[in-house]
Protein backbone atom coordinates (compact mmCIF):
# COMPACT_ATOMS: atom_id res chain seq x y z
CA UNK A 1 0.00 0.00 0.00
CA UNK A 2 1.57 3.34 -1.04
CA UNK A 3 1.84 5.85 1.60
CA UNK A 4 -0.94 8.16 2.53
CA UNK A 5 -0.26 11.76 2.28
CA UNK A 6 -3.36 13.71 2.90
CA UNK A 7 -7.31 12.72 4.54
CA UNK A 8 -10.56 13.73 3.17
CA UNK A 9 -12.99 12.79 6.02
CA UNK A 10 -17.03 13.54 6.51
CA UNK A 11 -18.03 14.63 9.54
CA UNK A 12 -21.50 13.68 10.32
CA UNK A 13 -21.76 10.08 11.51
CA UNK A 14 -18.11 9.94 10.87
CA UNK A 15 -16.38 12.19 13.22
CA UNK A 16 -19.89 12.73 15.45
CA UNK A 17 -22.19 10.72 17.13
CA UNK A 18 -25.94 10.07 15.89
CA UNK A 19 -26.77 13.33 17.54
CA UNK A 20 -23.80 15.24 15.38
CA UNK A 21 -21.89 15.54 18.43
CA UNK A 22 -18.12 15.10 18.74
CA UNK A 23 -17.25 11.90 20.03
CA UNK A 24 -13.64 12.16 21.92
CA UNK A 25 -12.30 8.98 20.28
CA UNK A 26 -12.49 11.11 16.59
CA UNK A 27 -11.05 14.17 18.44
CA UNK A 28 -8.13 12.03 20.23
CA UNK A 29 -7.53 10.25 16.58
CA UNK A 30 -7.33 13.38 14.81
CA UNK A 31 -4.43 14.62 16.93
CA UNK A 32 -2.22 11.42 16.05
CA UNK A 33 -2.36 12.76 12.14
CA UNK A 34 0.83 14.10 10.77
CA UNK A 35 -0.84 14.53 7.04
CA UNK A 36 -3.40 17.34 6.36
CA UNK A 37 -7.12 16.26 6.73
CA UNK A 38 -9.82 17.95 4.40
CA UNK A 39 -12.89 17.93 5.99
CA UNK A 40 -16.18 16.87 3.27
CA UNK A 41 -19.42 17.41 4.29
CA UNK A 42 -22.76 18.65 3.16
CA UNK A 43 -22.82 21.26 5.62
CA UNK A 44 -22.28 24.90 4.68
CA UNK A 45 -19.08 26.85 4.57
CA UNK A 46 -19.55 28.32 7.99
CA UNK A 47 -19.99 25.35 9.86
CA UNK A 48 -17.01 23.36 7.60
CA UNK A 49 -14.71 26.09 8.44
CA UNK A 50 -16.17 26.20 12.20
CA UNK A 51 -15.25 22.66 12.64
CA UNK A 52 -12.15 23.01 10.82
CA UNK A 53 -10.59 25.77 13.88
CA UNK A 54 -11.79 22.89 16.53
CA UNK A 55 -10.31 20.62 15.28
CA UNK A 56 -7.30 21.93 14.20
CA UNK A 57 -7.53 21.18 10.55
CA UNK A 58 -6.54 23.28 7.36
CA UNK A 59 -9.09 26.20 6.34
CA UNK A 60 -9.04 23.42 2.83
CA UNK A 61 -12.45 21.74 2.26
CA UNK A 62 -15.29 20.57 0.45
CA UNK A 63 -18.42 22.24 1.80
CA UNK A 64 -21.90 21.98 0.75
CA UNK A 65 -21.61 18.70 -0.91
CA UNK A 66 -18.69 20.27 -3.81
CA UNK A 67 -20.81 23.28 -4.37
CA UNK A 68 -18.28 25.10 -2.04
CA UNK A 69 -14.87 24.59 -1.67
CA UNK A 70 -12.22 26.31 0.87
CA UNK A 71 -9.28 26.82 -0.68
CA UNK A 72 -7.15 28.82 2.37
CA UNK A 73 -8.82 31.31 5.21
CA UNK A 74 -9.45 33.54 2.84
CA UNK A 75 -10.52 31.65 -0.76
CA UNK A 76 -13.84 30.15 -1.27
CA UNK A 77 -14.79 29.28 -4.53
CA UNK A 78 -18.81 28.89 -4.90
CA UNK A 79 -18.97 25.73 -7.94
CA UNK A 80 -22.59 25.33 -7.90
CA UNK A 81 -25.86 27.21 -9.27
CA UNK A 82 -28.25 27.78 -5.98
CA UNK A 83 -31.20 29.25 -8.68
CA UNK A 84 -31.47 25.39 -10.54
CA UNK A 85 -31.84 24.33 -6.88
CA UNK A 86 -34.17 26.59 -5.89
CA UNK A 87 -36.33 26.16 -9.25
CA UNK A 88 -36.65 22.35 -8.41
CA UNK A 89 -37.37 23.47 -4.51
CA UNK A 90 -40.35 25.55 -6.42
CA UNK A 91 -42.00 22.80 -8.73
CA UNK A 92 -41.08 19.57 -6.31
CA UNK A 93 -42.85 21.58 -3.18
CA UNK A 94 -45.94 21.45 -5.31
CA UNK A 95 -46.17 17.25 -4.93
CA UNK A 96 -43.85 16.61 -1.82
CA UNK A 97 -44.70 18.64 1.89
CA UNK A 98 -40.73 19.81 1.52
CA UNK A 99 -39.68 21.95 4.75
CA UNK A 100 -36.01 23.58 4.56
CA UNK A 101 -33.64 24.20 6.91
CA UNK A 102 -33.58 27.69 8.56
CA UNK A 103 -29.83 28.08 7.39
CA UNK A 104 -29.75 32.15 7.52
CA UNK A 105 -27.94 33.30 4.78
CA UNK A 106 -25.84 30.56 5.11
CA UNK A 107 -26.24 28.32 2.05
CA UNK A 108 -24.67 28.94 -1.43
CA UNK A 109 -25.15 26.34 -3.43
CA UNK A 110 -27.78 23.86 -2.02
CA UNK A 111 -31.38 23.84 -0.41
CA UNK A 112 -30.99 21.71 2.99
CA UNK A 113 -34.55 20.20 3.73
CA UNK A 114 -35.93 17.75 6.53
CA UNK A 115 -36.33 13.98 5.90
CA UNK A 116 -40.24 14.00 6.04
CA UNK A 117 -41.40 13.10 2.43
CA UNK A 118 -40.22 10.09 -0.04
CA UNK A 119 -36.81 11.02 -1.18
CA UNK A 120 -37.06 8.00 -3.83
CA UNK A 121 -40.15 9.08 -5.38
CA UNK A 122 -38.97 12.78 -5.33
CA UNK A 123 -36.04 11.59 -6.80
CA UNK A 124 -38.04 10.12 -10.10
CA UNK A 125 -39.91 13.05 -9.91
CA UNK A 126 -37.04 15.29 -10.02
CA UNK A 127 -35.80 13.08 -13.40
CA UNK A 128 -39.51 13.03 -15.33
CA UNK A 129 -39.40 16.73 -14.70
CA UNK A 130 -35.69 16.60 -16.30
CA UNK A 131 -34.80 18.90 -13.36
CA UNK A 132 -31.06 19.27 -13.53
CA UNK A 133 -30.24 18.58 -9.65
CA UNK A 134 -29.62 15.28 -7.65
CA UNK A 135 -31.58 14.75 -4.00
CA UNK A 136 -29.47 13.06 -1.89
CA UNK A 137 -30.39 11.68 2.12
CA UNK A 138 -27.39 11.58 4.31
CA UNK A 139 -29.22 10.47 7.03
CA UNK A 140 -29.22 13.71 9.13
CA UNK A 141 -30.88 15.75 6.28
CA UNK A 142 -31.76 15.54 2.50
CA UNK A 143 -29.93 18.43 0.45
CA UNK A 144 -31.13 19.27 -3.03
CA UNK A 145 -27.95 19.71 -5.26
CA UNK A 146 -26.81 20.98 -8.81
CA UNK A 147 -25.74 17.50 -10.18
CA UNK A 148 -22.85 18.75 -11.54
CA UNK A 149 -20.92 18.72 -8.09
CA UNK A 150 -20.49 16.44 -5.40
CA UNK A 151 -17.62 15.13 -2.96
CA UNK A 152 -15.45 13.49 -5.92
CA UNK A 153 -15.70 16.89 -7.89
CA UNK A 154 -14.94 18.80 -4.67
CA UNK A 155 -11.94 15.79 -4.24
CA UNK A 156 -10.50 16.08 -7.37
CA UNK A 157 -10.33 20.23 -7.23
CA UNK A 158 -8.57 20.31 -3.53
CA UNK A 159 -5.99 17.47 -4.32
CA UNK A 160 -4.98 19.94 -7.60
CA UNK A 161 -5.02 22.83 -5.47
CA UNK A 162 -2.88 20.46 -2.90
CA UNK A 163 -0.70 19.15 -5.64
CA UNK A 164 -1.09 16.36 -3.97
CA UNK A 165 -2.36 12.62 -6.26
CA UNK A 166 -5.80 11.45 -5.64
CA UNK A 167 -4.23 7.75 -5.71
CA UNK A 168 -2.15 9.45 -2.53
CA UNK A 169 -5.83 10.42 -0.36
CA UNK A 170 -7.74 8.15 2.25
CA UNK A 171 -11.28 9.05 1.89
CA UNK A 172 -13.48 8.15 5.58
CA UNK A 173 -17.27 8.57 5.36
CA UNK A 174 -20.69 7.16 6.10
CA UNK A 175 -23.13 7.97 3.81
CA UNK A 176 -24.22 7.74 -0.17
CA UNK A 177 -23.04 10.97 -0.64
CA UNK A 178 -19.49 9.73 -0.08
CA UNK A 179 -19.72 7.83 -2.78
CA UNK A 180 -18.40 9.84 -5.24
CA UNK A 181 -14.90 10.53 -3.00
CA UNK A 182 -14.38 7.39 -2.59
CA UNK A 183 -14.34 6.46 -6.53
CA UNK A 184 -11.19 8.45 -6.79
CA UNK A 185 -9.73 8.33 -3.61
CA UNK A 186 -6.69 5.62 -3.40
CA UNK A 187 -7.81 3.94 -0.26
CA UNK A 188 -11.33 4.13 1.33
CA UNK A 189 -12.34 3.24 4.48
CA UNK A 190 -15.98 3.49 6.12
CA UNK A 191 -16.93 3.23 9.63
CA UNK A 192 -19.26 0.59 11.37
CA UNK A 193 -22.90 2.80 10.71
CA UNK A 194 -21.96 3.39 6.94
CA UNK A 195 -24.50 2.77 4.48
CA UNK A 196 -24.11 -0.87 2.85
CA UNK A 197 -23.32 0.89 -0.51
CA UNK A 198 -20.60 2.53 0.97
CA UNK A 199 -19.01 -1.05 3.11
CA UNK A 200 -19.27 -2.60 -0.20
CA UNK A 201 -17.32 0.44 -1.95
CA UNK A 202 -14.50 0.36 1.31
CA UNK A 203 -11.47 -1.38 1.51
CA UNK A 204 -11.76 -1.26 5.03
CA UNK A 205 -14.83 -1.53 7.06
CA UNK A 206 -14.69 -0.18 11.05
CA UNK A 207 -16.23 -2.53 13.72
CA UNK A 208 -16.90 0.70 16.03
CA UNK A 209 -19.59 2.61 14.81
CA UNK A 210 -19.32 7.02 14.45
CA UNK A 211 -16.49 8.39 15.92
CA UNK A 212 -15.26 5.23 17.75
CA UNK A 213 -15.13 3.52 13.95
CA UNK A 214 -12.93 6.73 12.82
CA UNK A 215 -10.57 6.25 15.34
CA UNK A 216 -10.56 2.27 14.62
CA UNK A 217 -9.79 3.58 11.33
CA UNK A 218 -6.78 5.78 12.24
CA UNK A 219 -5.33 3.44 14.25
CA UNK A 220 -5.64 0.41 11.57
CA UNK A 221 -3.93 2.21 8.88
CA UNK A 222 -1.11 3.80 11.71
CA UNK A 223 -0.53 -0.20 12.25
CA UNK A 224 -0.35 -0.55 8.34
CA UNK A 225 1.76 1.96 8.42
CA UNK A 226 0.00 3.94 5.85
CA UNK A 227 0.16 6.67 7.93
CA UNK B 1 -22.96 27.04 48.11
CA UNK B 2 -26.84 27.22 46.62
CA UNK B 3 -26.86 24.58 43.39
CA UNK B 4 -26.17 26.03 40.27
CA UNK B 5 -28.76 25.63 37.09
CA UNK B 6 -26.86 26.62 34.62
CA UNK B 7 -23.27 27.57 33.41
CA UNK B 8 -22.04 30.42 30.75
CA UNK B 9 -18.93 29.14 29.12
CA UNK B 10 -16.83 30.98 27.14
CA UNK B 11 -15.28 29.52 24.24
CA UNK B 12 -11.81 30.39 22.97
CA UNK B 13 -9.11 29.82 25.51
CA UNK B 14 -11.47 28.60 27.67
CA UNK B 15 -12.27 24.97 25.95
CA UNK B 16 -9.91 25.16 23.64
CA UNK B 17 -5.86 25.67 23.51
CA UNK B 18 -4.33 28.87 22.62
CA UNK B 19 -4.32 28.20 19.31
CA UNK B 20 -8.32 27.38 19.00
CA UNK B 21 -8.27 23.84 19.02
CA UNK B 22 -10.79 22.02 20.73
CA UNK B 23 -9.29 20.47 24.32
CA UNK B 24 -9.93 16.58 24.45
CA UNK B 25 -10.50 16.94 28.33
CA UNK B 26 -13.00 20.01 27.94
CA UNK B 27 -14.59 17.68 25.80
CA UNK B 28 -15.12 14.90 28.12
CA UNK B 29 -15.70 17.21 31.03
CA UNK B 30 -18.90 18.90 28.92
CA UNK B 31 -20.58 15.19 28.71
CA UNK B 32 -20.36 15.07 32.97
CA UNK B 33 -22.81 18.05 33.11
CA UNK B 34 -26.03 17.49 33.67
CA UNK B 35 -27.29 21.41 33.53
CA UNK B 36 -27.54 23.08 30.45
CA UNK B 37 -24.31 25.04 29.05
CA UNK B 38 -24.61 28.34 27.71
CA UNK B 39 -22.07 29.48 25.34
CA UNK B 40 -20.67 32.48 25.34
CA UNK B 41 -18.11 34.33 22.55
CA UNK B 42 -17.32 36.90 20.79
CA UNK B 43 -17.62 35.21 17.67
CA UNK B 44 -20.46 34.65 15.18
CA UNK B 45 -23.89 33.22 15.39
CA UNK B 46 -22.60 30.53 12.37
CA UNK B 47 -19.21 29.59 14.86
CA UNK B 48 -21.08 29.40 17.96
CA UNK B 49 -24.25 27.71 16.87
CA UNK B 50 -21.62 25.11 14.78
CA UNK B 51 -20.08 24.89 18.42
CA UNK B 52 -23.08 23.91 20.24
CA UNK B 53 -23.40 21.32 17.26
CA UNK B 54 -19.90 19.89 18.19
CA UNK B 55 -20.48 20.03 21.74
CA UNK B 56 -24.29 18.92 22.13
CA UNK B 57 -24.78 21.90 23.88
CA UNK B 58 -28.45 23.76 23.33
CA UNK B 59 -29.02 26.42 20.58
CA UNK B 60 -29.37 28.98 23.29
CA UNK B 61 -26.13 31.37 23.43
CA UNK B 62 -24.55 34.53 23.47
CA UNK B 63 -22.49 35.81 20.03
CA UNK B 64 -20.47 38.65 19.22
CA UNK B 65 -20.22 39.64 22.75
CA UNK B 66 -23.72 39.96 23.49
CA UNK B 67 -24.53 41.53 19.61
CA UNK B 68 -26.58 38.25 18.67
CA UNK B 69 -28.21 36.05 20.73
CA UNK B 70 -29.96 32.28 19.92
CA UNK B 71 -32.69 31.51 21.96
CA UNK B 72 -33.67 28.64 19.96
CA UNK B 73 -32.66 26.59 17.13
CA UNK B 74 -34.69 29.06 14.83
CA UNK B 75 -35.21 32.24 16.81
CA UNK B 76 -32.15 34.70 16.65
CA UNK B 77 -31.74 38.01 18.31
CA UNK B 78 -30.20 41.17 17.01
CA UNK B 79 -29.41 43.81 19.55
CA UNK B 80 -26.75 46.11 18.73
CA UNK B 81 -26.04 48.65 15.77
CA UNK B 82 -23.18 47.17 13.07
CA UNK B 83 -23.74 50.97 11.34
CA UNK B 84 -21.58 52.45 14.67
CA UNK B 85 -18.97 50.09 14.43
CA UNK B 86 -18.81 50.42 10.65
CA UNK B 87 -18.58 54.41 11.63
CA UNK B 88 -16.17 53.76 14.40
CA UNK B 89 -14.16 51.76 11.82
CA UNK B 90 -13.74 54.43 9.22
CA UNK B 91 -12.64 56.76 11.56
CA UNK B 92 -9.94 55.46 13.22
CA UNK B 93 -8.73 53.72 10.30
CA UNK B 94 -7.74 57.30 9.77
CA UNK B 95 -4.64 56.91 12.36
CA UNK B 96 -4.86 53.01 13.37
CA UNK B 97 -3.40 50.44 10.53
CA UNK B 98 -7.37 48.42 11.21
CA UNK B 99 -7.34 44.93 9.64
CA UNK B 100 -10.67 43.22 9.38
CA UNK B 101 -11.08 40.05 9.87
CA UNK B 102 -12.63 38.12 6.38
CA UNK B 103 -16.06 36.81 7.58
CA UNK B 104 -17.76 36.81 4.95
CA UNK B 105 -21.55 37.95 5.83
CA UNK B 106 -21.94 36.02 9.00
CA UNK B 107 -20.91 39.06 11.08
CA UNK B 108 -24.09 41.35 12.51
CA UNK B 109 -23.39 43.55 14.49
CA UNK B 110 -19.79 43.91 15.58
CA UNK B 111 -16.28 44.38 13.84
CA UNK B 112 -13.25 41.52 14.40
CA UNK B 113 -9.93 43.25 13.63
CA UNK B 114 -6.04 41.23 13.25
CA UNK B 115 -4.06 42.09 16.72
CA UNK B 116 -1.67 45.06 15.17
CA UNK B 117 -2.64 48.11 16.54
CA UNK B 118 -2.24 50.00 19.75
CA UNK B 119 -5.73 49.25 21.13
CA UNK B 120 -5.41 51.62 24.53
CA UNK B 121 -4.67 54.48 22.15
CA UNK B 122 -7.21 53.56 19.67
CA UNK B 123 -9.74 53.51 22.69
CA UNK B 124 -8.55 56.83 23.96
CA UNK B 125 -9.15 58.05 20.31
CA UNK B 126 -12.64 56.76 20.55
CA UNK B 127 -13.42 58.44 23.79
CA UNK B 128 -11.82 61.57 22.31
CA UNK B 129 -13.97 61.41 19.35
CA UNK B 130 -17.04 60.50 21.45
CA UNK B 131 -18.01 57.38 19.72
CA UNK B 132 -20.26 55.11 21.03
CA UNK B 133 -18.41 51.78 20.82
CA UNK B 134 -16.45 49.68 23.08
CA UNK B 135 -13.03 48.23 21.77
CA UNK B 136 -12.23 45.16 23.64
CA UNK B 137 -8.75 42.37 23.00
CA UNK B 138 -9.74 38.87 23.81
CA UNK B 139 -6.32 37.91 23.11
CA UNK B 140 -7.66 36.07 20.01
CA UNK B 141 -9.01 39.25 17.90
CA UNK B 142 -9.87 43.15 18.70
CA UNK B 143 -13.58 43.63 18.44
CA UNK B 144 -15.25 47.55 17.82
CA UNK B 145 -18.83 46.85 19.34
CA UNK B 146 -21.64 48.76 20.45
CA UNK B 147 -21.19 49.74 23.96
CA UNK B 148 -24.86 49.06 24.72
CA UNK B 149 -23.94 45.44 24.53
CA UNK B 150 -21.77 42.63 26.29
CA UNK B 151 -21.36 39.08 27.74
CA UNK B 152 -23.54 40.80 30.85
CA UNK B 153 -26.89 42.04 28.88
CA UNK B 154 -26.39 38.84 26.91
CA UNK B 155 -26.60 36.80 30.08
CA UNK B 156 -28.78 38.52 31.84
CA UNK B 157 -31.27 38.27 28.84
CA UNK B 158 -30.85 34.76 28.74
CA UNK B 159 -31.04 33.99 31.97
CA UNK B 160 -34.82 35.91 31.53
CA UNK B 161 -35.59 33.64 28.72
CA UNK B 162 -34.62 30.47 30.31
CA UNK B 163 -36.45 31.42 33.51
CA UNK B 164 -33.18 30.52 35.70
CA UNK B 165 -32.12 33.18 38.53
CA UNK B 166 -28.77 34.78 37.91
CA UNK B 167 -27.31 33.90 40.93
CA UNK B 168 -27.96 30.24 39.73
CA UNK B 169 -25.70 30.62 37.07
CA UNK B 170 -21.94 30.15 37.58
CA UNK B 171 -19.74 31.87 34.53
CA UNK B 172 -16.43 30.07 33.27
CA UNK B 173 -13.78 32.44 31.28
CA UNK B 174 -10.38 33.64 30.14
CA UNK B 175 -11.07 37.15 29.39
CA UNK B 176 -11.80 40.72 30.71
CA UNK B 177 -14.71 40.47 28.16
CA UNK B 178 -16.36 37.73 30.07
CA UNK B 179 -15.90 40.39 32.85
CA UNK B 180 -19.77 41.46 32.67
CA UNK B 181 -21.10 38.37 33.21
CA UNK B 182 -18.83 37.63 35.95
CA UNK B 183 -20.44 40.73 38.11
CA UNK B 184 -24.33 38.77 37.24
CA UNK B 185 -23.62 35.55 37.64
CA UNK B 186 -23.91 33.63 41.05
CA UNK B 187 -20.22 31.73 40.87
CA UNK B 188 -17.44 32.46 38.87
CA UNK B 189 -14.38 30.53 37.83
CA UNK B 190 -11.56 31.27 35.14
CA UNK B 191 -9.32 28.79 33.67
CA UNK B 192 -4.95 29.18 34.64
CA UNK B 193 -4.44 31.53 31.03
CA UNK B 194 -6.61 34.00 32.11
CA UNK B 195 -6.07 37.73 32.64
CA UNK B 196 -5.40 39.41 36.04
CA UNK B 197 -8.65 41.03 36.26
CA UNK B 198 -10.91 38.33 35.55
CA UNK B 199 -8.71 36.46 38.28
CA UNK B 200 -9.08 38.79 40.54
CA UNK B 201 -13.09 38.16 40.10
CA UNK B 202 -13.28 34.98 40.40
CA UNK B 203 -14.43 32.36 43.29
CA UNK B 204 -12.22 29.67 41.67
CA UNK B 205 -9.11 29.88 39.18
CA UNK B 206 -7.90 26.65 38.21
CA UNK B 207 -4.05 25.78 38.01
CA UNK B 208 -4.18 24.02 34.89
CA UNK B 209 -4.65 26.26 31.64
CA UNK B 210 -7.14 26.34 28.62
CA UNK B 211 -9.35 23.51 28.33
CA UNK B 212 -8.04 21.42 30.86
CA UNK B 213 -8.50 24.90 33.32
CA UNK B 214 -12.17 24.19 32.58
CA UNK B 215 -12.31 20.68 32.95
CA UNK B 216 -10.52 21.16 36.51
CA UNK B 217 -13.21 23.79 37.06
CA UNK B 218 -16.45 20.92 36.13
CA UNK B 219 -14.60 18.48 38.79
CA UNK B 220 -13.93 21.15 41.38
CA UNK B 221 -17.63 22.46 41.62
CA UNK B 222 -18.98 18.57 41.05
CA UNK B 223 -16.50 17.57 44.19
CA UNK B 224 -18.28 21.19 46.16
CA UNK B 225 -21.99 19.52 45.16
CA UNK B 226 -22.57 22.43 43.01
CA UNK B 227 -23.34 20.36 40.23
Amino acid sequence: MALIRALAVDIDGTLSDQDRVLCPAALQALRKLKVPVVLSTGNTHCFTRTVSVLLGTPRIFIAENGGVLSHSEHEMKVLADLAICEDAFKKLSAEFPLQRYNSYRYRFTDIALQRNFDVVAATRRAQELGLPVEIIDTTYAVHIKDRRVDKGTGLARIAEHMQIDLSQFAAIGDSDSDLPMFKLAGYRASVGNSSRLLKENSDYVAGAEYGNGFAEIIDYMISQKML
